[in-house]
């Protein structure tokens, strides 16, 4: 085991800092890195820990994942962002577990102590029991998901071209989106643009635009989160780009040849699932409440019962003080009670009561294609091309990082302009990638 | 087995060009690309078949391996580039043999017959013998190459931070890299760049900068194709950056601990191999006498004895006719070549004889860092700065497609500025990434 405090130290400067509360933070997803940047430089000891080197842009994975950005230019790595205060201390490891009386972290490789906790670790996919349809479909939350995906969209066309035989010409051609949320919806529309457009014309057995994107939602309208007429609105945009929207329509089995939807069975190669949640089984080991879908239960101060000192926020948080619904699991959210738990601990450090956490909610946003889009304002409802120009100034205020912003920048403006999306690579595993020796 | 010639087809323009003589290219290099750019919307039918679905622009993949740039940014898609000229097809397989007497080229999934054919599938690192190094130190060949050793490396440094061991701390922060000819000295000089500049304030245990590169060659001089006192110049600049140069010095062995040379054991973590190449196994498969690396042994033609229906370039070809020694696996001269092969060919169609083959070398530069290069431009040895903007000017103009030189002068101009490279993430493979279920 390895005491954080016990580690060598190059500048000597940590030893004067002992003294000062030691808060960790976990996960540094939209949450932890609001709460990580309040917290920098203030007169505590802090902690960051996750498990890649890098804060990940989420909102704009579906672009990954559809060969429009390359992974790079949606994450920063979180030492960079934290390196100018000297009391941060970034470090790479998968937490396993928090041992609440005795104040620790457990990571696969270590044990460190802490004053105060902001448990921040997010969620995974939830297949609904069914784990193995993890690898048959998978989800859109790590950059390594998004390759994945969009290694099997691309290699799906190639299939295509390849095969004779025609069955299996249309199943490679037939994509089959899971859950009809902003992300899914973002992923449907992406398809179907990128098989209409960048890749019209670069098939000889083939057309890429006659491939079939179909989105599957077990509720009766897409988007259940936003106002109706928005709802219809994106089915609208979506059919426009040739989408098949299936509502009240839930996937039942899925296989390697397809998808089964009640008495139907379409057969396709490529699967994507944007159904569900689960929050990290990490939240389960506070011994604290937590719902069906593994949220820990928060109070009105994002505490939990008995536990002033765990601060428990974002996706893995259950928040229901406000309007009696847990809060949506959407990066705004994170953010706000990122500073909000920053900003009590460090009332509690000065000896003042924490206070209640209330979310202020600017409204959403979800993009589907070229000038297509749907946006809550609260104070008005946007369709279209409106929509979709506040969905681009917003996402590259927050994208973090002034060089990211101007090279997704620069690469949407080509985009927008020729059609072509630049990270349209197909790359493999590094082990399957050596030949048989010459 | 799937003949080209009865695959379904889209357009029904194919038919009218069945008729026409079939070229096919095997690899889309630099060889095999100028070749179909210089065959393409000629009056006969080309086929292009990689096993990648990308033009990969090698020169710069030591910066995709530290960190500088993004994969997509030095790889363009070969559907793209061709996708003008429907006389084009462009196949995604693996090629494993070539069927001289029947005219056939055999892929992992298919068998497609031609008329003539230019083999540029290029070549891959050879250990010598040791195949079991591969694992130990990744040579940088192809994107996954380059994706896992800045995995590595920046692993390395993570590993630093968290480990107390001082033994073990020393060792990840070695980096060997075994071999002085351009890929190992611009390796060498990024690493020490990166750790010197780049990561220098990110981290609390260690201190980067402190970060051993060790670069070894079994030559007394580095870059033995330069003049030597370019030689002599690039291990100047290199000591300058910190790195340390081992002329007339072999690894005997490799081990996960670290490299063995001669009586002295260097522990490390990270080593690179820059130090050979074996041609691909597929240039074997022509029956045609080949060289101890693999290469083809070509007439001054580029064709191989008794059939001037087949062309060999570039990295497989061993073309001894200019100087008595074979020209070097570089990308001039593959482009040069594959120009001759296509110009060739179509001399052939139209009843001409072809010609023989000369390289015209206008000199060749290797980078060490920010305003350090060596040059060879023939009528003059630069070094320094000099040779840095010549070598800048030179890659930003040869970059494949014109968005890939905006973005890549974008983010040189950013790192150049700042010392701040941006695609610093740690990825992992999509199967190793499934967390234990919830």
């Amino acid at each position: 085991m390895l005491d954080v405090e016990r580690l060598p130290n190059s500048t000597g400067m940590e030893n004067a800092l002992v003294k000062r509360p030691h808060i960790i933070i976990v996960g540094a997803g939209f949450g932890g890195l609001e709460a990580a940047k309040k917290l920098a430089c203030e007169d505590v000891r802090l902690t960051v820990i996750d498990r890649t080197n890098y804060h990940l842009f989420q909102p704009l994975l579906y672009q990954v994942a559809t060969a429009a950005l390359s992974p790079a230019d949606i994450a920063a790595p979180v030492r960079a962002v934290l390196s100018k205060c000297r009391n941060v201390e970034v470090i790479l490891a998968e937490v396993e577990s928090v041992d609440v009386e005795a104040r620790k972290v457990r990571t696969t490789d270590m044990e460190i102590d802490y004053d105060y906790l902001i448990l921040a670790i997010g969620a995974r996919h939830s297949y609904f029991g069914h784990n193995e349809w993890e690898k048959l479909a998978p989800g859109l939350k790590s950059l390594e998901d998004a390759i994945e995906l969009r290694r099997r969209i691309l290699m799906a066309f190639e299939y295509a071209e390849k095969i004779t035989d025609d069955a299996a010409r249309r199943a490679a051609m037939n994509f089959v989106v899971i859950g009809g949320g902003p992300t899914g919806v973002e992923m449907a529309g992406a398809i179907a643009e990128i098989s209409r457009y960048t890749l019209a014309r670069d098939f000889r057995h083939i057309d890429p635009s006659q491939a079939r994107v179909i989105l599957i939602e077990g509720e009766p309208r897409l988007l259940a989160a936003y106002p109706p007429d928005l709802s219809e609105s994106a089915r609208k945009q979506l059919i426009d780009l040739g989408v098949e929207v299936r509502t009240s329509t839930r996937a039942t089995n899925l296989t390697e040849a397809g998808v089964q939807i009640g008495d139907e069975f379409i057969p396709c190669r490529v699967k994507i699932w944007a159904a569900g949640n689960n929050a990290s089984f990490v939240g389960k080991t506070l011994g604290a409440p937590v719902d069906r879908a593994g949220r820990v239960i928060v109070s009105n101060d994002l505490t939990i019962p008995a536990h002033p000192e765990i601060q428990v926020i974002g996706d893995l948080a259950n928040f229901s003080h406000q309007t009696g619904a847990p809060l949506p699991g959407v990066s705004p959210v994170a953010m706000q009670q990122g500073r909000h738990a920053a900003r009590n601990i460090l009332r509690m450090i000065r000896g003042q009561t924490p206070k209640r956490f209330r979310y202020f909610d600017k409204g959403s946003m979800a993009t589907i294609g070229r000038n297509k889009a749907v946006a809550d304002l609260k104070f008005v409802h946007l369709s279209g091309l409106p929509a979709w120009l506040a969905w681009l100034f917003v996402h590259i205020i927050f994208l973090v990082g002034f060089r990211n912003r101007l090279l997704v920048l620069f690469q949407w403006a080509w985009a927008y302009l020729t059609f072509d999306k630049g990270a349209r690579l197909i790359t493999r595993n590094f082990q399957s990638e050596q030949r048989p020796p010459a």
